[in-house]
């Protein structure tokens, strides 16, 4: 911390708006990186964002946005600069019922926004393990993911317009709710996904859907990954729209989590899927219409929830599956998509060769297989912790060149940040990059605004 | 026509991919612009148009995209160069029924992307008036919107991946299902609306969907449009996602279309509103349980169809609207939207100023309320054809301004072309303007990707 800096900044803001450096600020969530800004602000309202932004292009401070801080590729860590924390800007600005859309602040959390459109009446559909914690200008930044994206898409596709302060100060302000609206190139999204080096996300319109009325789940145990993606391609067909989360979990993905939430198994089997089906209409029947389904279709090693509790024990075993792999020690996380009809293969292919690399690795597989995303995380047991990053780039180049050898993706819904920029000119071509560095130059002539994340070093 | 150019692409060109000037690829839809291009050729592979873009990169030779010749802006009218017709380029690559993805070339035509998905058993929602000949390209290129965009989004939204052939004729393939990829600044969104000035879009993977198994549409007639955004209000909360389309139309457009198409209209009212629900699942009774929620909430000036005839009679008299106003000579059109809550207003004050200007003024006013997007065309009666557009500017400054003070856009669906491109900068900022010069000077460092369109004159 800069002393001399805290005073300048002190100078033009208000006293709260300059704050300590606490660990919470400086670790990230998985305690791999500690960020050592020179100055940590906390701004309350968009025109001191403006204000930090002008002074830091003036004089070329670097500037790292931060949200929740839960991010998993160290794109919110600052090294030196300004640490521009922006949970205090977290206003509900409007709610929009006849566009269906609701109007808030980046720094909000996550599930407030869920709850004021609940309050409304409203569904918000963005949903992922940190939603308690991260904010919704981390979640834009980022393009999040998560739980539902088969029904209702990524954030992005859930953003219809950005409030962004440029590197420069200047206010780019298009927060409206309208669903078709073209003139000129699309600037909104090279905001969303751009992990903070473009500008500070400040505000966004997002949509809102109608809540659900009725939901059907069930867990369903399978003998391998091909019969899991029949059972998708038959329940797709089927309920279509209505499925709304189509998560896989292996085996050992489930006892680690059976065991860490004191929760029984719900089937026994190799790999398990946990699906949910909703309508917005009120349909008491829809469990027993999934059930009869599975039935008729030979699915009989499955458990459907038949009460609220139920449901939330088996979304608990899905969810408790993060935490618990903790007791394996670090992980080295991989978050990838295939094309579906790729899954099956790529899980039955990349294990081997991992393990023929390192005897005693163990994986922990387990994700979303109705958008083909997996979260793919590796253990070395014999590693101490403090060096199993030591291990992380040959790992990585056995799982990303399975990866890419079925036509997949390195980076699906956590970010690129700072580990996975160097992955960048392998699956995108030079052209790409330059346009990427010609916008970038555009904006942030003196690279002040998060340097050194998600482009690769020049 | 340059009869040295075109033997200089018939030198490395099939013989058949340069073409004769015919009317068809000259005149707009519209009558209003001719193109006058140096040469006119029609690529059969991807490999051709790389060769083309690289010939004309080295010479600094304007190359203008056109697909079905459909647009309303004049973006793919060329002045001079080379005009790139693609519509030999139509191949379907491959449909992914796991993905639920279809991968096409630009020049397919719209109706047969259509056709194709459903040979699949899958919907591809996109549709608009000209679906018989606008091709996936330019719709890509436009981003264009049509009649259920409330349900399944804009062209923009259904694009996963695409290829494009850059101006030095370099190609960038993303043609991927993934709906999780976030590595680094999205330049697919930057191409989709570009309107054919950043490079030649030559395929894409888009989104299928499940088909509709059961239809409910119902034509409503109510006395004015705040009853209808009520109704929209009323149906959004209970039918939910099941809404596909909510059309408006005034009585005047009414009128002209019930006698073009020769048949009845539906109710007496004021203000019409045709609407559609769908449902993946089977559901004969949606038409019923529509009649019944119409009956309780007092919308009985209502008429529901009772069979697919009946369906596509209503269907007719909205979608006829457009050639049925041809009888009142050319029209300035409007493409525009606002905020649902809007509406009414900018509708109630719009008209009684633009008759203060021009007491003959007749307005037809149609389009998709559900999305609040409308086509609003004014016809002067008295003016004589070729001289309807000596007074566009005028009425567009009264129609435009009345769309920002409600927090609108001036072009919702049909894209900028050259007839707004001067309006750009009252509703981009220069920040943003700039960073789309700076996309544009990247990409086409020479300005021969369709020069003149979309971005305002420096």
């Amino acid at each position: 911390m800069n002393a001399d800096l805290s005073a300048q900044f002190a100078a033009f803001l208000d006293n709260d708006e300059v704050v300590a450096a606490t660990p919470d600020l400086l670790i990230d969530q998985r305690r791999r990186f500690t960020a050592a800004p020179d100055v940590v602000l906390k701004p309350k309202t968009v025109d001191s964002v403006q204000r930090i932004m002008r002074y830091c292009f003036e004089r070329k401070i670097s500037v790292t946005p931060q949200g929740g801080n839960t991010g998993l590729c160290g794109a919110a860590v600052a090294q030196g600069g300004v640490l521009l924390n922006l949970s205090r800007l977290n206003r509900l600005r409007e709610i929009n019922l006849a566009d269906n859309s609701i109007t808030v602040e980046a720094g909000m959390v996550l599930q407030q926004v869920q709850e004021e459109a609940a309050k409304a009446g409203r569904l918000f559909p963005l949903s992922l393990a940190s939603e308690g914690s991260c904010q919704i200008g981390g979640n834009i930044a980022c393009n999040a993911g998560g739980l539902n994206v088969l029904r209702y898409g990524t954030t992005r596709d859930l953003v219809l317009g950005l409030e962004v302060v440029l590197p420069d100060g200047e206010l780019v302000s298009h927060l409206q709710p309208l669903h078709k609206n073209t003139t000129g190139y699309d600037v909104r999204h090279l905001f969303i996904g751009s992990e903070g080096t473009l500008g500070v996300i400040t505000a966004a319109t997002l949509k809102l859907f109608a809540q659900p009325k009725s939901t059907a789940t069930a867990w369903v145990g399978l003998p391998d990954i091909d019969s899991a993606v029949g059972l998708l391609s038959l329940v797709q067909g089927h309920f279509a729209e209505r499925l709304e989360s189509f998560e896989l979990v292996s085996r050992f993905a489930l006892e680690l989590s059976a065991g860490y939430s004191s929760l029984p198994k719900p089937v026994d089997a190799e790999w398990h899927i946990l699906m949910e089906l909703t309508d917005s209409l009120p349909n008491d029947s829809l469990p027993d219409y999934l059930a009869e389904f599975l039935y008729q279709h030979g699915f009989e090693n499955s458990v459907l929830a038949q009460s609220e509790q139920e449901r939330r024990d088996l979304w608990q075993l899905r969810e408790n599956i993060s935490a618990s792999q903790r007791s394996l020690g670090t992980s080295i996380k991989h978050d990838i998509a295939v094309p579906i009809a790729e899954v099956a293969g790529f899980v039955r292919e990349c294990e081997p060769a991992l393990q023929a690399a390192f005897p005693e690795i163990r994986v922990v597989c387990f994700g979303h297989l109705g958008d083909g995303s997996l979260h793919y995380n590796t253990f070395l047991p014999d590693v101490m912790s403090n060096e199993v990053y030591e291990y992380e780039d040959r790992i990585n180049t056995i799982v990303y060149e399975h990866i890419l050898s079925h036509k997949g993706t390195i980076a699906a819904e956590h970010g690129i940040g700072t580990i996975k920029k160097h992955w960048i000119p392998r699956v995108r071509t030079a052209a790409e990059i330059a346009l990427m560095r010609a916008v970038k130059a555009q904006l942030d002539p003196h690279n002040i605004m998060n340097p050194g994340k998600l482009l690769p070093d020049a």
